[in-house]
């Protein structure tokens, strides 16, 4: 209800003005389970006629589902907000669609995540997977362990009251919250407090950086067990859910190489290796979620020989390594193809499925042992700000990936499907749109306006480096306490202007050059980022934050001005010399390598590309005159 | 810290990166109290050189005052963020700086609630007034009267929990909660599940509309003082603040007159009239806040004949209402003048002071009982969306005329601090200037790029009528129930762009029209004005929240051709005929009634009358050719 209100504008819940108007109508058969599980039934009927709309679910759980159905088709018309007359019958073809956050690297405060709870009950997603510890903070108040947020977290951790508000909140939502406590890796902050878990000498401060470190857990001591058992015990009642997450990834074990206790306890035990030595802690730990009446899951590596059914794997790997598990019996969730920390484009998401690859050929009873998929949002370049932008509206498309049909692929209706969204999700509070504009003003100082413009214009316009890029940059060391305030922190992972200019060039290409009116769009458009680096460059000198955008402002006008050159070119049947072709694709890749330097990357680089192709004298639209 | 953190994207509280460089040092001779009192010290002093900032107050509520300030400083420099060497002593003028939020009339959310008082935190106010019983709603959990909140208040009001985390955050902000139950009148809430503290017959319902009603309690019947004097202590205990507000504003009397039993009630005991009869009432109830031991703060109306000098007035009518108490040796606070619901500019709220008129001539001692302002959000028109911009910037101007000294008057120098704040508080979560896109985007559905840019256009430069005229217009009967989603929700109370383009027209015009820079500037505005019409109307075809927008959206698209028009006149030393400029006079006026038709009014249409007289044969621009 209160999503209709932010999308429509109207309060409802008071009396209706006029009851004899057309009226949404809800029946279901029973209540939902008391704590929501895995495999819930979440399917509806919605049909909706002149005179009303009826909506019918086994349970409340997919009441929410097929009201969000209701919601996407109500729309704003000459006499009112109507929804098209439809019968639908629906339901979820995977049962955990999930969203992680990782709120260790950088903290990220609970309005921020229940606005984004808001956003995945919009979009129908069931989890989210909440990853609460890591080697750069301890995010949770343990009250038996003070020492675990007290030295593990600067202070920034959720006490157990807000935990429940928050679970609580979820569960309105019909979302599920999987906590997950990583180890034995992945777990300097523990050791902060608690120095006598690890393997070390100790003593142990909070990590800044990123990446896999030394610090692990000791698996040969009883002690760790038994903190374990009681930390255990305190989260499994403090979390409802059935699934607990254990972590298990990359542990490089150089401090089980180190330690002559460990290595003697390997030899007296017959344990050969690392690997080895992971899995015997696994099955412990394994053990002692099961004792507390909970199901552990973990990521791809607590998967080895032997290992009890009853665990479910996150396959950060990838889909083959999920199918292979699930043929030896396990129950698995793809989150490779869905690290929505990595910059990718929707359509690079929304073509990744759980379902493909190896698991077409599994049989049916295998194949339901994919439970779905969860994306991923690590959050080393993330904070308060920007966080929203890098989950959406990406991950509205991959949500649809998790619910839909296997067969719905589409590229183009995918994309103007998830902008709608997006206008949806602002509706709700997300601030993925308007989050850039405060960035930018940040950025400018007390720049005139018309400089402003352009470097708006220009965070518009560019995306950050893909994949781990960033943190390869040269003088780029990245820390949890550097500033996420520069042009790369600011630009959406994937530009819809940009999207937009390069569909618009297909399509101008498309018509042999033809299309006046398209040409006219591309011209105005590139005539704008063609002047954009003249007002940057005096802005930047005078800010330092807006400083590191500078190649890449300078490059990215280069590029928009060749490409305006080769535009008129084509308009004038004026065909590109075959030298000065080379010239300026070489120049388009050193435009590239330019941008990298400000940790951006130009979107429509390849776009530009295809005019100068088109212009040159072998191109199809100057040689057909 | 968190506000610094928002500023520059810095996070601070890690351990610092380099702690050899500038640092700011806090220092505080004592504690502040345990419950923030009015009067208690704010002052502080700051000082900022090359090697580091000094920050000095009393107490810490000096201290959050004096980094408001430090805050104010920093700007972003080609180096890092800095703050100028500067040496500042600084304290407020008055020591009650507030801000009311009507929450009865239209519910808002804590979220909303606690970034305002993030907000107010920025510009140093210090009262946050909650106004949190109406006609329309009751919107505090009673445990005590269940009843109050379950009947009056459509699910829509607050935990006592959730007041308390609420206080708190005030708390850590410097900013003390006064709540404020209004009665005898504006009551009708209570009514609906205690009828039997009306003087009437009952049943009751709440008010979907807003004005002075009937309804209001019985001022005869000891059962109506029984129930407060229990009430009263329970929210006594919730509320820490010592002042607590008890209303007291605009009774009509009808119920008092039409029951037999009060009638013969006031004869008996020697009660002429109605406002004896509230005067009675008054002092009952403030006999209940004294016993409870806090001191009744009310609207003028409570001010009577012989009433206790140790009640404070809350001034509705005026400054002289106010100087005039003072004299009789009551302190008040001023509210007059700063009626935000109005849609007045910044620079009519900047003008008006608590000590200007005759409270000019009062004595110092006098003076010193006139213990500041209050702006009022009145919340007829506002709800969770567009709230922020109803009470941002503007209110950054009202609280300056609250701290700074008397003699700071100057309108375009407080416009550039007030804009340069406004990016402080989106930094901070404040959503004055992004709300508006949304907005708009749901008006235009699913229209064209051009038109939803033309409709936000529109959006930018228009504002709603002013003063209580939307209530006027035909067919626009106000209610609690009707969606607030139209144009006139979605203008800025004050377009910074068209106050910025009317400058720029004075300023052209000053130049007797000689500046051709500012004339092209004009004339590109001007043309995108004059176009947004063409774009709005097939638009609004579609759309029923943009039709209303129509008239509006003519209007002022012709208004802006007649000025477009008038310099290309001007341009070509072409002088208009006089019959032709009393027409065009004639037709600017008459658009400014064709847009109250939307609840809209042209704020450049004097700008553009301006243009229209240069351009006439006696203008000073056309005729020195």
């Amino acid at each position: 209800m209160a999503t209709l209100n932010h999308q429509t504008g109207i309060v409802f819940g008071h009396t209706p003005l006029d009851v004899s108007k057309a009226t949404l109508v809800v029946t279901t058969d029973h209540q939902s389970k008391p704590v929501q599980e895995v495999g819930e039934d979440e399917s509806y009927t919605l049909e909706v006629t002149p005179t009303g709309a009826k909506l019918h679910a086994a349970n409340p759980l997919g009441t929410l589902r097929g009201l969000q159905t209701f919601l996407q088709l109500v729309s704003v018309t000459p006499d009112g907000f109507a929804a098209p007359a439809v019968s639908i019958q629906d339901q979820s073809r995977f049962q955990w669609r999930g969203l992680m956050i990782d709120v260790s690297r950088h903290f990220i405060p609970l309005d921020v995540l229940k606005r984004n709870l808001d956003g995945m009950e919009a979009v129908k997603l069931n989890v989210f997977h909440w990853h609460l510890s890591d080697n750069e903070g301890f995010r949770v108040e343990s009250k038996k362990f003070p020492k675990l947020q007290g030295e593990g977290s600067d202070g920034l951790y959720y006490t157990q009251e807000e935990i429940r508000d928050f679970i609580a909140y979820a569960r309105d939502r019909g979302i599920r919250i999987v906590p997950e406590f990583d180890m034995p890796g992945h777990s300097t902050a523990w050791f902060v407090g608690y120095p006598e878990l690890a393997s070390g000498p100790g003593p142990y401060q909070l990590e800044r950086k990123w990446g896999v470190f030394d610090p692990a857990m000791d698996p040969t001591n009883e002690k760790t067990y038994k903190f374990l058992n009681e930390f255990i015990a305190e989260m499994t009642k403090l979390f409802p859910d059935q699934y607990f997450h254990i972590g298990g990834d990359e542990v490089n074990g150089k401090e089980w190489d180190s330690n002559p206790k460990i290595q003697e306890f390997m030899k007296s035990h017959n344990i050969k290796n690392n690997v080895e030595l992971q899995a015997y802690f696994s099955q412990h730990v394994q053990e002692l979620v099961v004792k507390h009446g909970k199901t552990p899951i973990g990521w791809d590596e607590i998967l080895v020989p032997g290992v009890s059914t009853n665990i479910v794997i996150q396959s950060w790997r990838g889909a083959d390594s999920l199918a292979a598990a699930a043929k030896q019996g396990y129950r698995g969730i793809l989150s490779n193809g869905y690290y929505i920390d990595l910059g990718w484009s929707a359509a690079r998401h929304y073509a990744v499925d759980p379902m493909a690859g190896a698991a077409a050929n599994l049989t049916p009873e295998e194949k339901a042992r994919i439970l779905g998929g969860e994306a991923t949002m690590w959050s080393e370049y993330v904070n308060w700000e920007n966080i929203d932008s890098r989950i959406w509206p990406r991950t509205a498309a991959i949500a649809e990936r998790y619910w839909s049909p296997q067969t719905v692929t589409d590229i183009p209706s995918m994309y103007f499907r998830m902008e709608t969204e997006s206008s949806r999700l602002e509706w709700l509070g997300l601030t993925q749109r308007s989050y850039q504009r405060p960035m930018v003003e940040r950025m400018a100082g007390s720049a005139p306006a018309a400089q402003v413009d352009a470097l708006l214009a220009l965070a518009e316009a560019l995306e950050p480096v893909k994949d781990y890029n960033r943190e390869s940059t040269p003088g780029e060391e990245p820390t949890q306490l550097k500033p996420l305030n520069r042009m790369v922190d600011t630009v959406h992972p994937e530009s819809e202007l940009s999207r937009q200019f390069s569909v618009a060039v297909d399509q101008f290409l498309a018509s042999s050059c033809k299309d006046s009116a398209k040409a006219a769009a591309l011209r105005a458009q590139l005539t704008d980022w063609a002047a954009i680096d003249a007002q940057v460059q005096p802005l930047a000198q005078r800010s330092v934050l807006a400083q590191n955008a500078l190649p890449a402002s300078s490059a990215f006008s280069q590029a928009a001005e060749l490409a305006l050159t080769a535009l008129d070119r084509i308009g004038q049947g004026l065909p590109l010399p075959d030298a000065l072709k080379r010239q300026q694709t070489d120049a388009v890749a050193a435009f590239e390598t330019q941008a990298h330097q400000s940790q951006l990357t130009i979107p429509t680089l390849s776009a530009f590309q295809k005019l100068i192709e088109a212009s040159g004298t072998a191109g199809a639209c100057t040689s057909a005159k």
